[in-house]
């Protein structure tokens, strides 16, 4: 037997590997589109499965789809659900047509794994036909798109978990860090005394923050344009098909999916993606500037901050015995740049399309699903192997503050502007500290020092010691 | 009498013209930053008004600020709010320091200006102090973001009311032209028939989807962090004060402030900077997309689509008599490229916060407060001069559509597939019209014709003339 | 016999598949960086095996390195070179450490290997170690930007032959199209005549351009860092050395390395990335403008503007048969976006470094590596499946410059500016041809007409039909 | 004598200042672009003064224009290059219609100009007409490019200038701190030495490359398209006016002007600004790394790294006492991300050409004239306010290296790995310096110490103290 059948289109014939489930639409996208190496990413594939599935039984319930036919497309839609025909997805991820090539690879995996299911011969269309039968009352415009929303909330709900016990971790870290009291900078320069609690608890909310933006961005993705085929008019699909092909992918995906308002408008517009992406990429700065502070804290550890310490993950060099770098800040940073750059091509993206459809989806997606994925990835590592197990320099960060001249703002009402500047520029000129200063002076007692620069009453509103100004 | 002043600070003495407002920190920033030649936005000087007119009458109320300095530094910020010292704010929009020049050069305003309607001359800062009475309690890094809330929170106001209006154009245009078949377009090739209400019915979907978007994201500018004052601890800032200071700021301005939870983060993290950049370049991008849209129906007269015509607003050309370009839709590409621009700058300052600071807040908020100008005068005139005035070449749409091939897929339930690959074949290579062909082979009566071919029955969910197919 | 071996690190013990060539490092990385999925790209591992394989030499020629040693080193690195070890190179493309993990895998495989060639097993470090033989005298700092050079050196090679003959194939269209005269447009409307090989003439030169632009900018990537050692000052590695290191690298690939000037500054800056990356992005951006234009112009068939055809590719779409889209042009268009939203990514890797090192650079290395990649490929299949097969729909084209009313312009000078646009206006009102009304009022004869609107006449500069002003 | 003039256009008629020398056509772009309030460029003004001279000229040469008229509009434009007609520049910097409101500002300042010069009175174009005369044989499409052509030269010529000094001033801090000894730090984490001299070479070096790419790309634009007339055809464009338009430039610029070799091209290409846009976003990374770099050397002083100190400039706190900011690296942080966002923008418009010509160059050159104006700026001022007076501790400098472990790796080949890594690890455990523990132990003595651990001996390539090996 040859290992080679011929298949046929409009455009010719050509020949497909026997033992392949895609077929010779396929195989031309294969040879149009050799850009990236890169296969759909396998939440799509799985997506286009349920989508399948659900246009399968909606066609077979209002009468137009034979019911042995479409219960083979449900078996082959569900093999690609649970990832069993996963490399025979071969399109590039990049490629052009809208996603034309993703669709018709999924047409022809599933028709081929259901005519083999109807006990026939990959290839011998007459018995599951991808465009007549898996395709029926679809266009890629709508399959696509649909497809494309229901992988987005997918990999959106391990992103956002992966989130969530960042959030929790940074909470922990707040707690812990309560009492550890070290120097606040602004411009990198010394500031005020601030609680290593306190920056934590800052990181923890503009995550939440982040997770709130992510999971509203997310509900837009529960509108689908599945029967909108070519232009969004709905021409060919029938009203009940629309409304059961919803119904299906809902109970199939346990999401609340539902058809459009308007299908052109959903057959057009990216918005939803650039939304979503645009969250993403917050999420990414908020991300980098946290690692970027952890890889400031620990810098060091004789001639930096030295503040706190990341877990060693593995050695930093080669040539220098010792040395650990922030290894898990540094990916965090580049995953977010990537994030960010991946939000532009999305961008640039949504802004070409023209008319009745976006044809530069697939880029779109691409960059779109790899955010999410690299995102919550990175998170979880972060999590796992920085976040967690950050401990404090807990006397140096104490010395720094009693060190440090800004100090000098907490006596201030104390003593007097005047004074304090005094001790200030003392303080400055001869490198002691402000409090040796002020107790060799007299200016203010050991005791009273010990009220006015603690911990919690420099770092929290109202006037430290502000008791001690109406003994 | 000389015309120039000596004010001294801590790094010495300087001229500062005697009719100046401003004085010596404002006279440092101007010879720092001599960048963009741009003053701050008249928006931020306003809200500057607000922020030092709130926090006097706080300080005068805890009982810190003497009462007549406190209320001559009301009045002098009352003409602040007025643009009555608008010429006065002089320092560069592009400025280091986070902001401290901007906050120095409206206290330094306020001051010589309290100082005068106290009877005072400008420079004796012993009447009234910028830093000592017009700054009490604050921090450049609690004022500034508090004024730039307050600036974007006005903005914004014009912005969704633009927006609004352009909404509701586009939703007259749905109106009007919901009768207007034309040819719907894929890959800029013939797809299926389309009304041309239809399309801009799409353009007021997701302008609508922006407008809530932008509003969303609004909602987080009404929390504040005056009181923060350094690094968010809140050192020397009284708790009364700083509810004081968010109550007086609602009531001067109709707008609901609330102090931030957590004065830490809220000083830091400039999220909800990037979340309104964000919303307004999903806006650019969907704007732009339908400027292009517009440009391309409105291709022609003669070698392009020419379905629809802007109106003329100047000559195009002065060299092709009677050239009338599409100069509104361009303005709207160009505005939109700029936001995206402005969105990349502003990313990039976010994500450079160190710390306790964001010192990169001046160049954010120039970027941020430009695209919300700009947008809200683009979309004024866009709607005005382009929108409003579009009218549609009915006929030629019709015509277009009546030769396309595309309409085939409407004729497609009625005849089969294999008819109708067969009529559509025999159209493209003898460019004749479908409906000649299936006329003049008595595939189908005119009368059917009639009924399939109608403009609501193949641009809208189901098969065009089902009743026929059960006659 | 177990299927794991243990190996050992400062940081404690892990088990190792006993048939992988990559050691306890990799499997540190494994665990820290399951990002993206993606291995290194196949060029950046091949660099590696030219890195140490020119490294080994040069210690082995100095003395350093035990010659048995070495020749093992440099056999286990050839095979790194032919890709016989590919799948041993498992870090992933995002990671943090600065490449470290990218240059232990390399020295782990490498060493490994080198051992089974001296006759041991892997693991047996002390035949040959990752470290002390195969890293001698390196550090990541020079190997991996050196490497990176190497790769992009390679990538680029193909990149401008890719490029080069896509500017061949636009220099034959724009001789096969010379004669094809057609309407220009600008801002979409209609102006004055225009050759369509003057068009593809114009697109040929931008892309020469570019050439010229990315083999400038490869040029500085000659330059390598090797000897530099942690920070560029040299520490641990001997004079000779460096210089014999990147003459071997220069044998052994054909390439002018040369050592740079400064190895500090070679070490932390990134500048000759950006400046590739920049010139890949303008290449973009004029490939993506070009696709755009193909795609407007072969618009329709009926209901756009129909001047040319793009060869057919694959089925346009399941829904309406006969549909063929411009793929081609697509998937250059999102090529292009990638590259963009790439160049972005980089650049913000590149603003990131810090002090002696920048250490984002893997996710600036992935990014350039795929945009030289997806470039090259995306460049020869729009050359082959589009550009080549392109054709003119010559007498439509003529039709449209005949109908429009632009060629006004040049009969302007032969009749005056009155005559011309009270013919303008006519031509417009009663959708007739200048030509028509024209000969019908007697302004010009047929004659005269042939000549003013001649194709070269009007597309060249000068006035059409000057003789006829002076005859 | 009324304070209005009546104007008339194709589209009706309009009334104008009295005193203003713009006309009914800027008038229409006043209405139809109030969008940033920001006037063009003052250099693009004075550029389209040499533009329309030049032309005047050419056109009286080849005799198609009046010598009385011509010489008028020279005299006009010649005001307009010395700035005295600036005021009358209205139109808006973001602008639709591809710059033909910029062109018919400048045709109808300068006629109204020549108009007085000759003794009429403003709108009588009957004496000198903004189309006929002052646009002669023009387009916008050929005038606005070369005007912004020879603008963008005459701020590079600034730009290269600052930038010059700034590599000057890099190389006198390279001097003068050869011999400042310091920490070198890779990942932020503590490396081995390298000298503060090395540093500021390596941004001298980095720099220099900045320039060379800036004047590498500043040379295409002496290419211009005068003569393009519409799209590049020269329709209506003699060639001895071409070649004396490009001449007459080139005299009275003292710049190389020539005639692009294929106007079409010219015309609608705009990689010649993309390329120089790319220049400067590179060097805005380049200065942005150098300023992050100097924000940190100089962090502190108490809490930071404090190896350099920045010349104070202002105060940096109105609530800490004393506190000094690195305002003059942080105002070019911000210049730097609002050039890398103005290149976004410029890509966006240039990849949005098409056809013959790119309609988006408005925003294309405010973002690039922008650019170019602020980093000439803000370089100037942070060489005389911050690299000019940067000074070193040294004392500290020293002291940190000699604290670090990282000087382990220079002790490395003189007592072997072993040991080395035994002294490291206790000087991390004990907090002690691994000088103290080497002659502690008796391992070095303090004169070999001091050969090792020599500055030059451990920043320089080879293995420091190497003659101690051999002895």
């Amino acid at each position: 037997m040859s290992d080679v059948r011929i298949e046929r289109d409009l455009m010719g014939e050509k020949e497909i590997p026997q033992d392949a489930y895609y077929g010779i639409q396929t195989a031309r996208a294969i040879e149009n589109f050799p850009i990236t190496g890169y296969p759909p990413h396998k939440e799509l594939i799985r997506a286009f499965g349920y989508v399948k599935k659900a246009a399968a039984m909606a066609n077979r319930d209002v009468g137009v789809l034979n019911k042995k036919i479409a219960d083979a497309i449900v078996r082959a839609s569900d093999e690609v659900i649970d990832g069993k025909l996963t490399e025979h997805f071969v399109v590039d991820s990049i490629q052009g047509g809208a996603g034309t090539s993703f669709n018709m690879n999924a047409n022809e995996v599933i028709a081929n794994r259901a005519i083999e299911i109807l006990g026939g011969t990959k290839g011998d269309y007459m018995v599951v036909s991808p465009n007549t039968h898996v395709n029926m009352a679809q266009s890629t415009n709508d399959t696509f798109p649909t497809a494309i929303h229901l992988a987005c909330l997918h990999l959106a709900k391990g992103l956002t978990s992966s989130l969530d016990d960042l959030i929790l971790a940074m909470e922990e870290k707040e707690k812990e860090f309560d009492q550890v009291i070290k120097m606040g900078r602004t411009h990198l320069q010394d500031a005020v005394p601030i609680r290593l609690g306190q920056e934590f608890g800052a990181y923890k909310r503009v995550l939440s923050r982040d997770l709130k933006r992510i999971k509203n961005s997310v509900d837009h993705l529960y509108e689908i344009n599945m029967g909108a085929t070519a232009v969004g008019t709905g021409l060919n699909a029938l009203p009940e098909y629309i409304t059961l092909v919803a119904k299906y992918l809902g109970e199939h995906t346990g999401l609340p999916f539902k058809s459009a308002d308007d299908l052109v408008d959903a057959t057009q517009n990216t918005d939803a993606y650039t939304e979503l992406s645009s969250a993403l990429k917050i999420l990414a700065i908020n991300l980098s500037k946290t690692a970027n502070d952890l890889r400031l804290m620990s810098s060091g550890p004789r001639t930096g901050l030295n503040e706190i310490n990341l877990p060693p993950r593995q050695a930093g060099s080669s040539i220098m015995p010792g040395k650990v770098n922030p290894v898990m800040c540094e990916v965090v940073n580049q995953i977010s740049f990537q994030v960010i750059g991946n939000d532009h091509t999305i961008s640039l993206a949504s802004e070409a399309g023209q008319l009745e459809l976006n044809v530069m989806e697939p880029v779109l997606v691409f960059n779109l699903l790899q955010s999410l994925s690299i995102l919550q990835n990175g998170m979880k590592v972060f999590r796992e192997y920085a976040i967690d197990g950050i401990t404090a320099n807990i006397e140096h960060c104490r010395e720094m503050v009693e060190q440090s001249v800004g100090i000098i703002t907490a006596i201030n009402p104390h003593v007097g502007y005047e004074v304090a500047a005094r001790v200030a520029k003392e303080a400055i000129q001869t490198k002691r500290s402000v409090r040796e200063i002020c107790i060799e002076k007299g200016i203010l007692s050991e005791e009273e020092l010990n009220v006015i620069l603690d911990a919690n009453e420099m770092t929290a509103p109202g006037i430290a010691g502000a008791d001690l100004l109406f003994k």
